[in-house]
Order: structure tokens, then C-alpha cells, then sequence
């Protein structure tokens, strides 16, 4: 029996407050890419996964643990999994954590959503910096907060400006749940926010009784320049959150990411976690790579990466125009380009795409302007695409500069 | 750098409603069942894992398409994945779709959840059965909706008192968000609805305009009888969402579950769905396994399932006191118990498991009452098991009436 194609009747009286939101439909597959010269999104290299290795990884985990690794499983993670994790902070995170601390997660996206569920009520203050990773205002969207915008400058998060803001607040009765900060290789500045300021951000959220969210998605790629500690290892207060991935350093495809925080609230995420233990047989098979690869394809990738975010940076200085300024990241995929106030970089996005090249307009990154901005991505596209792209992008300011200039 | 152990701040006053929550903390672990006899959850049985069919899939989706099945996919599920979905409902479930109807979830649990967040805000009333699914009306907590219970008999939900609930309601000016059924086997009760109440059921849901959401996670497991045609395959007016699971098919630990709706609400989910698209690794192994093998492997559970449901309704036959009732399923996982009403069986729960048998208290699949019912489940334990653990239980019923009757 066939279903008949079902007839558009109005659901809108049924939907919730989330379910009306004015969200963005995300059906983004980065196969739709593969025609053009892709800068936009942070996709990781197709020829650096590690297929093999995790293919091996499989066959073993499946002959010696198969039967577990295709079992439900402990809801913040199977334990294989969490203690890969718990092993990979201590060495690269400067991060003590115990089992009861970490949540395995759906990617960080899912860590950032299960937090916002755990602290903020429609209309709830969030501090976030501006930019920041479209990906988290969406999710701000869709749950009704109330987001207060931090600009940045080449060392991340202004801290004075910071402080003001919290300090209007708090006159108006006002404790935001949380700032949302990403301090390495920010997404999408690429910018780094060095010791003292993170130090300082801690004694700030402290001193207004609010909590940190470190989203730490790029940690691990750094390219140049010395390793900064953690917040999250910084502060001995417990108002951090940590959050970072396999996406960048294993495959985006494998959907694991983790949250670190105090033992009493992950229990509290545990009974908003409905969805069971996060992709257990991907964690096994995980935690089984991890142990021999991860540290080795890190290295790799940060040949991989530093290439070609030197080659887009050579591209950069030299063809774009007077008056053009980019960020020069230490880490992560992302340079940040700002052209002069009276551009639109919004409005020319499908007109570069014409052109074979796609970019991320930088509006997308704020709650309100950035229309002159935009960013940059050097992980997906091979050198000469970098190189051939930004010179198209560069062509197309130029042009643009010139006609305003008329 | 080691972080300090964190001093145990005080979060609350951060919290959201749904933080505040009093709901239950799953850190539920089927190996802490590894020393009992357990018939408390529906975990599938062990042994019949197809550890060597999946880690094949494995290498031949790394060898073939590894830079897509580690890269982001399409939020609404990755195409290979969505395609063998498709195919699959079309063969087993009677049911049409195209692949803008269809959402890969993590779980049948995640497709239940982004529903409550599409049409639920706290305080909205939601019709189900009772006794119900325990992880439904976990979740319904969380998000502060108020359940409306109406009884089951041997065919399922009573729809005489559903139409009269429905009736008050309107007079009250409220309308359902919607009618949650599991029609097939259900889970607790294992009872299955014949389909003249199936038909019934989506007349009322008009009427009363309301949803139907039919999560039929136990479909393909019919032990005995005639297979029914699915609510969503009988629904000519676009009511009703169909949600499944590959977890009693394959194997739970792939977390890959599907929803089944209107395109129109699937795309306001994808918004809602922030975490990406789901397992895209276990998704491209799930679509490569399933073409081959799903089907073979369905008959195959179904010859290990039969055999224990037979196992346990022939050891409550020959073992049960008198006045203790159960049901007879066709199919799924679980046998619901009924004891006199003066019995406690949560209470006895824990002497169960002291005597080496764990069972589920029916009172958990009650949003209040049940006390004297239970749920076993015949999935995971072997036959040896299963007639053991039900002449424990048995043993204990039966001294309990003795007592009691004194």
C-alpha cells in the first residue's frame, strides 16, 4: 500500500515557540561544492581522512568488541571513548578531567546546544564575540536568547569593552548565563586571544557571576607560534565550560565531539541528552584510531593546513587592493577579510560564485553588519585553488573599489 | 598545566527551566547488566551483532567513498543513507517518501525529541499511551508539556476514552500538539492495534486537529500474525510523523534512527536540528550493509527473538501464581505483567535484583500508577536465562501474595 503524497495542510497553530522561529535551514552538503572553488565553509582536506587507518580501526574494534560497540551505551559516553578523550586532553589540553566530567557529543555543535538548553530561558542574555561562528547564533536563535555582541580586535575579545557591557547589565538587574568565546584561531577571525586577556576573561566572569563556554574547536592545529593553555586549564574557579571535536583532526564525518565541565551539571546535561549515548559505534572505532593515529595525523595535517594558509596569504598580499586588510592566523582555516566601509561583500557573494567562487559573506558571522567583511577558508580547496580563487576575489574588489571611486 | 579539581560553585540561579528540571539521569551502561539476569531493558540480543558483515561495509565505504562518509553531510542525512531509508519503507513499512519527508536522527529518541521542540512549549498537552515508553515521558519532562494518558487494552490504545479526553479538552479550548502510539508490539505492554483502530485513530486526530507521531520501532520484528499496514501508509491527510530505528535491526549502537513528515516540517526541523547531520560515518556503513544484508538479517533476529518470546511465555505459564496476568505479543521485545493491585513491584525491584534478576517497574512507563505491573524484556537474555529469571520472579510474586494473604 502506497501512502498517498501528503496534502499541504497548515500546521502553523501547532508549532511551538522554537518550531516558529525565523532560523536558517541548514540541508548544506559540502558535495554541493564540489564544481567550485569552495572557500566558504570549514571543511576538512578530502585528501587527508584517514580511510584506511579507520577502516583497520573498524575491523578490529568489530572482531574484539563488536558486540559492545554495536550495544547501547553509557549516556555520556562508552568508556573506550571517553578515556581516548580523557588521555588526549592531558597531552595536548593541559586538561585533568574525570569520567564524570566529560559528555561525549554530536559533534561541538551538539555540546553547545545541550548547554543552551541547560541555562537559557527565552529572552536570557549570552555574551558572544563579534564576529563569531554563525553556526552558534542560529542556535541562540532558535532558543530565544538574547545575544550581546563583543567586538574583537587582533588579540580577540576586547576586555574592556567586555567589562562595560557587563557592567550596564548588571545595572539593569541583568547576569548573562555565559560568554561564548573561541580562543584560538577564532572562527571566523582567525585571531588568538593571548594569556593575559584569557586570565583576565576569567577573573571578569567571576567577578559578575557568570560562566565561560570555551569553544576550542581548532586547539590542536597551530601552525605558528607558541601554545597558549587552556581557559578551562587556567581557571580553578569552575565557571568553564570546554568544547572541541574530532572534526578538524579526525574527520568531520565521525560526529564526535565533547564537553568538559563540573561533575554536577553534566549529570544535569545527562537527563537533557535524550538521545542516547552519542554514536557509539563511531566512539569505538574512534577511540581505537585515536590511540595509534591521532597524534601522528595531527602532525600531518598541520603540514597540510600551514601550506595552504601560507599560500592564501602570499595570494592575499598579492593581488588584493589599497585599502584591503586580512588576519594573519596562527592556526585553525579561517583568514578574515575586511574591505573598505562602503562595499558590500553580502551583495556580491552569488556574483563571485558566478565566478566559480564561493566565499562566506562576513554578515553572516554577526548579529547585525559586517557587510564589509568576509571569511576566508584554506582547508578545503587545494594551493593552486587557493591561489586562482583569491585572485578572483581580489579581480572582483578591485573592480568594485574602482566604480565606487568613479 | 593540570587543572584543579573544580570547588563545587554554586550553579543554580543559572540554570533555564529545562535545567531546573527533576528529571531522571540516564547513565545507563548495559555492561553494568553483565552480571545479572537482565530483563529490564530492550537491549538486543548480544550474539547476534553482524560484527563481520559491518566492519566489511566498513572497508569497502573507506575504500570507495572515505573522503565523503569522514566529511559533513546534508543535515537531513547524508543521500546514500537517506536512499536505502527510502527503499527500505517502501519494501517493509508500506510507506512512500521522497528524501525531502525523510530525517536520518540519532536514534528513533532524537526524532522524538526535535518533534517536541517543533510543537511544544511548557504547559502544551500531548495525548499517550499508558502505559507508555519511560524515554518519552522523560523527555516530555524536560520541556514542561503535560501528558494526557489514555489506558491500552489488548488492542492498544482504547479509543473510546481517547475521543472523550479529546472532547473535554476542546471544551477546554485546548488542542493536542499531538497523539503519541506505538502501535506495533508496543513498548511496555507489547500489545499491537488492529487496523480498524488505526483508522479510527486518524479520523479522531482530524477531528480533533491533531498530530499523530506512530513510533513503530518494533515493525519488522513479527513473531506470529498478520502484518499491519502503518498509520503513516493509512494517513491520506499529511497527520501524522513515523518515526524508526535501525537499533533492533542492525544494532543500537549505531545511533541511526529516521523520521518520516511533512516536507514543509522537516525543513523547519532541519533548523532545529543543530547538530549536524547525524553519524555520517555510521550512515554511509548503514547503507552499505543494509543493501546486502538487512533483510537476511531481519529473518535471522527473527528466529532468536521467537524463540525467547516463547521461552518467557511458557516459564510464566508453568511458574506464575494465580491472579498474575501478561501479555501474548506478536512481536518486539516485551512482555508487560500484572500482578493483584496490592502488590508493589517497584518496591520489590531491588530484592529482585539481590536474587540476580533485574525487571523493569511498570510504574516507570506510568506518568503515576502501575505499581503493580511490570515489563520483561526477552530481547537480551538467553532462553537458559529467561526461564531462570522468571522462576525468580515467580518464586518472589508468589511469596509475596502468600504474606499478604496471611
Amino acid at each position: 500500500m502506497a501512502a498517498t503524497v501528503s496534502p499541504s495542510r497548515d500546521y502553523s497553530s501547532l508549532l511551538s515557540l522554537r518550531g516558529n522561529n525565523q532560523g536558517v535551514s541548514r540541508t548544506g552538503d559540502p558535495r554541493a561544492s564540489a564544481n567550485l572553488i569552495s572557500l566558504i565553509y570549514g571543511y576538512p582536506d578530502a585528501g587527508s581522512m584517514p580511510t584506511t587507518a579507520v577502516a583497520e580501526a573498524t575491523t578490529r574494534v568489530m572482531e574484539t568488541q563488536g558486540e559492545w560497540a554495536l550495544q547501547y551505551g553509557r549516556t555520556l559516553g562508552v568508556l573506550p571513548m571517553v578515556d581516548a578523550l580523557i588521555e588526549k586532553l592531558a597531552r595536548d589540553n593541559d586538561i585533568t578531567a574525570t569520567r564524570d566530567e566529560v559528555m561525549i557529543t554530536a559533534g561541538g555543535s551538539q555540546a553547545l546546544a545541550l548547554l543552551l538548553d541547560l541555562l537559557v530561558d527565552r529572552g536570557d542574555t549570552i555574551i558572544l564575540e563579534e564576529p563569531t561562528w554563525m553556526g552558534f547564533i542560529w542556535m541562540l536563535k532558535n532558543v530565544g536568547g538574547k545575544a550581546v555582541s563583543v567586538p574583537l580586535d587582533e588579540q580577540g575579545m576586547k576586555l574592556d569593552i567586555l567589562e562595560s557591557k557587563l557592567k550596564s547589565l548588571k545595572a539593569e538587574g541583568i547576569t548573562p548565563k555565559f560568554i561564548y568565546v573561541i580562543p584560538n584561531f577564532q572562527n571566523p577571525s582567525g585571531v588568538s586571544m593571548p594569556l593575559d586577556r584569557r586570565q583576565r576573561l576569567i577573573e571578569l566572569a567571576n567577578e559578575y557571576g557568570t560562566l565561560i563556554v570555551e569553544d576550542d574547536a581548532y586547539h590542536d592545529l597551530r601552525y605558528s607560534g607558541e601554545t597558549l593553555p587552556t581557559i578551562y586549564s587556567l581557571d580553578t574557579t569552575g565557571s568553564t565550560f570546554y568544547t572541541a571535536t574530532l572534526s578538524k583532526i579526525m574527520g568531520a564525518g565521525m560526529r564526535i565531539g565533547w564537553l568538559v565541565g563540573p561533575a554536577d551539571l553534566m549529570a544535569k546535561l545527562s537527563v537533557l541528552k535524550v538521545d542516547g549515548s552519542t554514536n557509539v559505534f563511531g566512539s569505538f572505532v574512534a577511540a581505537e584510531w585515536m590511540r595509534d593515529n591521532l597524534a601522528g595525523h595531527i602532525e600531518e595535517l598541520k603540514q597540510v593546513y600551514a601550506s595552504r594558509r601560507d599560500a592564501m596569504l602570499d595570494a592575499l598580499e598579492a593581488n588584493m587592493p589599497e585599502g584591503v586588510s586580512w588576519t594573519k592566523p596562527d592556526g585553525g582555516f579561517f583568514v578574515w577579510v575586511t574591505v573598505p566601509e562602503h562595499l558590500d561583500l553580502t551583495a556580491l557573494q552569488p556574483f563571485a560564485k558566478e565566478r566559480g567562487v564561493e566565499y562566506l559573506a562576513g554578515s553572516t558571522c554577526y548579529v547585525e553588519g559586517g557587510k564589509n567583511t568576509l571569511r576566508l577558508s584554506f582547508s578545503f580547496a587545494t594551493e593552486d585553488q587557493i591561489r586562482e580563487g583569491v585572485r578572483t576575489l581580489a579581480d572582483i574588489i578591485a573592480g568594485e573599489l574602482k566604480e565606487s571611486s568613479l
